[in-house]
């Protein structure tokens, strides 16, 4: 590591998780796009609530060791219920508890954006064509 | 209901569903904007798979009362879980044996779709900003 570089920003992509392994492919492919886009002083991760690995503590702690100090905690879920609301919060304040000299955020999910919206009602429309 | 009319076509949106009612908003939202993208012949619903209503079977028979003659199914899921794998072809399959004269399909989930992929990608940039 360049003891020079500017800090990396980390950002966690937190999913539910589910017991079949494709089950991670779009979220695999989000992430390499992101990667993609954001450059190499951004730190891509996944992490799961449940089934899968990492939680999210382990994602955190993998993103600091890389030498993050802010972290943005992305929801890739759409509706918001009991994982998002109740849930995720638990964990991000685990996370700070455990890294308090690291900026740690959630953001709001990525269902409540409007663009993200329009993308899906533009599928959607698309499978009737 | 006209008779001279054309059969008007469905569109059910195939969603988890929650305990929370609020986890529903995003997917309200979605079937608002494809109703207003996809004008009055097109019949747009919401579906649950568990702990909300209606469910696939009850949506799909609304349609079929309204007088479509055509419903497509698209299942409003990131990942190919077992819930698209297995749950949803069989509940198709059980619509399809309740309505032999209508045509029933399912799509791929939204989380396939490369244009959606990249609204997610464009709102967790967005976020870093």
């Amino acid at each position: 590591m360049n003891a020079n570089a500017l800090s990396p920003r980390g950002i966690v992509l937190f999913a539910h998780g589910a017991r079949d392994a494709r089950w991670a492919e779009p979220f695999e492919r989000l992430a390499a796009k992101l990667r993609a886009l954001s450059g190499s002083g951004t730190q891509v991760s996944l992490a799961y609530l449940e089934l899968m690995t990492p939680d999210l503590a382990g994602a955190v702690a993998a993103q600091v060791a890389a030498g993050c100090t802010s972290i943005t905690v992305v929801p890739v879920f759409f509706g918001q219920g009991g994982h998002v609301r109740r849930d995720l919060p638990l964990a991000i304040d685990a996370c700070r508890a455990a890294h308090p000299h690291v900026d740690i955020r959630g953001t709001v999910p990525v269902g409540e954006d409007d663009a993200v919206l329009d993308a899906l009602a533009a599928y959607c429309l698309r499978q009737l064509s």
